[in-house]
């Protein structure tokens, strides 16, 4: 796949620096506990859009890390639309990943979405996420680049490929260059997916940045049928990840059940996202 | 204007609670300091995006002020896409504009951007401003919901109308009913100005909430020679009050120098727009 | 007004060179039978969606016509997202216009989709009119180009201002400098209202192209009770007329219903819009 | 890959009922002379973006007929957003693609811009193509329905999927159902590409109708080396075929060469694209 690097592109506009491909040719690997991103293995990371209970983190946990899940994804802090929705556990939800990481030895990742709770998250979790709503958050993004944790950052739903660039560089001018780029899924005029996502992203971040590339199936199309196809190609078009929100009881989940797999959904998309792995001459171990 | 607001619309979504004209039938004024907004006068915002030093910002206020601007806006954290760009003077920006209104009389609203500095923006400012990039910002809108100064809350580039009452929600929804929503250019495809005006979210948010709307044409335009046409539109459909940027040297402004006004041109815009206001049965006094 | 179309502006294309304001600095009048668009007036096009009946059609346009329109629109071919949805009268429709307009004095104005039609409805109509959906479909620009009746086209939903001047360059490219460029409502990410009316494009167009622009608030909205607030902004706008949908009985209209004004609501319109042209220097005659 | 079908969506629209999965549950095998689409082959479809001379189609088709393409594509009527830019050999062009056919052996694909062509088009070719500005050209999809040759429909780039299936509906309402569905990529605020290739249509086109859904990365991306890629990711994605720009000499090529990819890149593409395919359980024969 390396020829479609070498070719040039005039893609308008200035490579941030510290982000650039072009002045750190390496690819930089992003290390969450033992786990390395950005490599010839391709990542998945699973769970519950929100951390509900400890039985729920639990189940959902062992099943995703079984079918082969590197990273354990759970919401404590959670950016709703409404006030009125349900707003996550806060710390007690941060508690429980930890729990669940001990239990099962998988790292976790969680959102973080104030300033004041950054070292708080990065206290408990082996990598904090700045969502999309918060991805031009500047304030944010500089605590992020701070701390000592890896940085999962998610493209904002109205965000080009510049702005989310520009995005990381704060991140990366603070002296953090563990950031994992996100693509979730751009709002545009169509309605009959919840956004549209954007694979085309991927290999342009990839030609642009020497960071790693993951793709948010979940939120990109906001419906769990779907998920498994969109995940296939995100493999195939050469993402180094993949984040799914998974779920034990998808029907009674407090958030984004009908995004969500269940644990047998996700069990078999992943010996299918194998085969596409292979196909393109990467793993997923 | 009032059979507009009469007829029965499908939006197709649920007007949240406390912003819903239909829960409170009566328009609320925002008072800012002495200044009146959501009745039958129209309020002028001027100055400059960002406040850079003493004589700027005196020079700027004195002249806006005089041509009829009833609040004068600057910036002392500035959001700014690339790390790399002038970030605002922060705090001495604070003195500074509070310095100004002591020696001017002209109350004045600046940007916050980090929870942890609500408290402070607020001991200096009369009114503080949510930009575009946080409006779903939600730990920022609990902050400003908390705090005792009212709340301009500018509508995200990419944020629907039922984005934008849920946004406005979260302030109301901690006790300050003190906020005036802004349309400031959405994002699309049109590449030949900034952002798109949405002029039309001024009688759709005015049809639904009971809540002042304002309209920034200088980031809605992007250009400065189109802010007095869309300004006198933005009267004509409607709108509460404008926020312009003006500045006393636009050639040499340390940001967005190419979308402000020029003193000169300010006080001519301000000739014309009170024009349109009486033509509409409205006044800028 | 004269200032804002001095300034210099980058729009980042090429201006095509028949539109261009600079190729040609003197600001075409299109001639519509007596009516003449581009000049001081501004120019009212009122009438129905499509033409449904000699009753229906001869009640609106003497109404219209009464209230202080200059010109009657009335579709006779419809395009129809639909195949099953009513596709207009054909013809009989054309036949239809052509008698009100010997009744009434009126022209009329009405759209042409197909190329081996182009000469019928230049038989019958004084402008003929492009739509949205047809505003790349070269060969009928050609057509339109070629026919020695005015052109009424209108932007695309998709189409940048560039495309835009673009597609009327075709018309021009055929010795046809007759042509009104008409906004209409682009599409984007809101869908509170059915398209978002981008009031920016008139002073846009204004500055790049001496031909004249006019808005149509009906399809830009969507809706009836939103098209007098946006009528108002137009015309304050520097539009040189607006065309709007107006029927004698709305709520049993074949087509465009909700968004249709009815009689008495078109003749208030009127009198609103007069003063906001007077505070513009304009006038509706 | 059966089981993403299963499941219900509310895509919140009315299926169109000619083209809806419901009414016909058997999915629909297009043929093109020999070739059929929609079963378990996925087919290529490649060539330059405009027939240009006898030796560069003859050279073009020979390569990729050897590499594995099933139909040739060239375009003889070229929709160009200019005037002035080459427009097509046109009748000429027909001509040598029929005389490519009958040296090669290759079936031809080519667009129909003009009612008034569309019996002269499908004289010479195996497939007419209805192109992405067309999409909505109502009398032109009519002509093509009743037609008797199959009709590759592409999207709209602005089109939704609602859109998209009522315009195959109107071909199929005049009682052809040879219709391949072709996602192009829609316009999004996003620059950095062409288009935004939504390739989550497939999977939603595939769920809803029983056409053969096909992709073009050519337009979907404007950008060479990022062919190859999302070429992978639809093969991943379930798509029944591609469509792909190829040219003798991409430096030379009087339109899209900067999109089109070299003999040498078409094939080795190829030979990744079969492993792709395999890995998902279909086949390039």
């Amino acid at each position: 796949m390396d020829n479609m690097y070498d070719n040039p592109v005039n893609v308008g506009f200035k490579i941030p620096e510290k982000v650039s491909l072009k002045a750190k040719q390496e690819r930089t690997i992003v290390k969450i506990a033992e786990v390395e991103a950005g490599g010839s293995d391709i990542i998945i990371i699973a769970g519950p859009c929100a951390v509900e209970s400890s039985e729920q983190l639990f189940e959902t946990a062992r099943a995703v890390k079984s079918g082969g899940a590197k990273i354990l994804r759970g919401g404590a802090f959670k950016p709703r639309t409404s006030p009125y929705s349900f707003q996550g556990l806060g710390e007690e939800g941060l508690k429980l990943l930890a729990q669940i990481r001990k239990e099962t030895g998988i790292p976790v990742v969680t959102e973080v979405m104030d300033t004041r709770q950054v070292e708080l998250v990065a206290s408990y979790a082996d990598m904090i996420q700045i969502g999309s709503r918060n991805m031009q958050n500047y304030p944010l993004l500089k605590e992020a680049g701070r701390c000592k944790k890896p940085v999962l950052l998610k493209r904002g739903m109205m965000a080009t490929i510049e702005e989310f660039l520009l995005a990381a560089e704060y991140v990366l001018s603070q002296g953090n260059d563990q950031v994992i780029l996100c693509e979730r899924g751009i709002r545009t005029f169509e309605t009959s997916t919840r956004n549209t996502l954007d694979l085309s992203a991927v290999p342009m971040l990839k030609h642009l940045t020497h960071l790693p590339v993951i793709v948010d199936p979940s939120h990109g199309t906001g419906l769990r049928w779907m998920v498994p196809a969109m995940s296939k190609a995100a493999v195939a078009v050469g993402a180094d990840g993949l984040i799914i929100e998974v779920h034990n009881h998808p029907e009674k989940a407090l958030c984004d059940g009908h995004q969500s797999l269940s644990l047998d959904e996700f069990s078999q998309l992943m010996t299918d996202l194998k085969k596409i792995a292979q196909a393109t001459g990467r793993y997923i171990s």
